[in-house]
């Protein structure tokens, strides 16, 4: 599932991001001491910045976003190696981009679960950029995808999950035992205007709700 | 504090709004059910849309945006009344604008917490938008800003603090007993490059580990 990245290649841009990579290498090797290392953090960092980077045409927030993708990684991984016992159930969102039905039924999700539940997605073949109409059919009803990206699948938040949700990404997704697997068949918004991705926002939304019921 | 919102005029803009606003009251009137009044939690949505649509240039996340400052609102809200204890300390960041030092001070402190803490920020006379060359001299190293937005002081959050840093605002943050208050005086990164702002960034940076620190 990991394809190797292309490595940082050493042009002006990415000797910009160097200062910040090895700030933020600093700050999650703080976070995560004793349980992981300085030099397996950096190894997550640079890989996640490595492959946002292949994927992206705006770089301004690259670092943000790998950022965010290897905070999300780390924390899977400690939790994995430490056993510790999460707070809530974990669920993840599956589909191929990452840039429609998953991020939208995440976003949903999370709004109506106000810390009930911790929510994550992820594709199996991540785009560069969320599909804008699902972006401003959730912006119709007040919740925001706008600092969304899509991500890649990753091993050890697959592992870290209690549920996933798997939505026309077929086999993709690898099955381990102990976490509930559903595939939800729902239309791909791929090319449709807001107006008609808002009827699969609201079957979506249906959805999310009664999972929520059954996990609270 | 809390001048009188001009009422959700009756154009065809705000009246597309009127139905995102409905089923957001209706999402968090179900969220505080048996603490908040559905009257309650309809006038705390209303006055939050209506306040930053007063501020606002850009209207496409509005209801997005005054979603999230009504969430705060009413999670304050809701704590005060139950007496409920949080299960972190709450620190409120709070400058005139909420465009560059408190937005600075609250991105960074959460960046480091890893939830260790809960950090909003909010300003005495917010503007419009954030400063952009502050935005950018965060994301140099890894932190968003991107979807924060500069947010009104209002008392039941000043009131849900454990802890408000104020800086340059004056006399604008009313005091309460049992709060503790810090003044940080601060470079106002107005008009000044991303360059000019970096250094204010790694001074906010230091005070900002020192505080979490000594809140841990």
């Amino acid at each position: 599932m990991n394809a190797d990245p292309p490595p940082l290649s050493p042009d002006g841009e990415d000797a910009d991001a160097r200062g910040g990579l090895d700030r933020l290498v600093s700050d999650l090797s703080a976070r995560h001491r004793g349980v992981l290392s300085e030099a397996e953090v950096r190894e997550v960092m640079h890989y996640s910045y490595d492959r946002l980077a292949a994927a992206a045409r705006v770089r301004t927030y690259l670092l943000v976003l790998s950022s965010h993708l290897a905070r999300e990684r780390l924390a899977a991984l400690s939790r994995l190696r430490t056993g510790t016992s999460k707070a809530v159930p974990q669920v993840l969102f599956v589909c191929v981009h990452n840039a429609g039905r998953s991020q939208m039924a995440a976003a949903l999700l999370d709004h109506h679960a106000f810390g009930r539940v911790d929510v994550r997605s992820a594709g199996s073949k991540p785009v560069a950029d969320l599909n804008p109409a699902v972006v401003e059919s959730l912006a119709e009803i007040g919740i925001e995808l706008a600092h969304a990206f899509p991500k890649p699948l990753t091993d050890e938040v697959v592992r870290d999950a209690d549920v996933v949700i798997t939505m026309g990404c077929g086999d993709a997704c690898p099955i381990y035992p102990g976490i509930r697997y559903e595939d939800w068949d729902l239309p791909d918004p791929d090319g449709l205007s807001a107006a008609e991705v808002a009827p699969i926002r609201d079957e979506t939304d249906r959805r999310v709700r009664r999972l929520l019921e059954e996990l609270s």
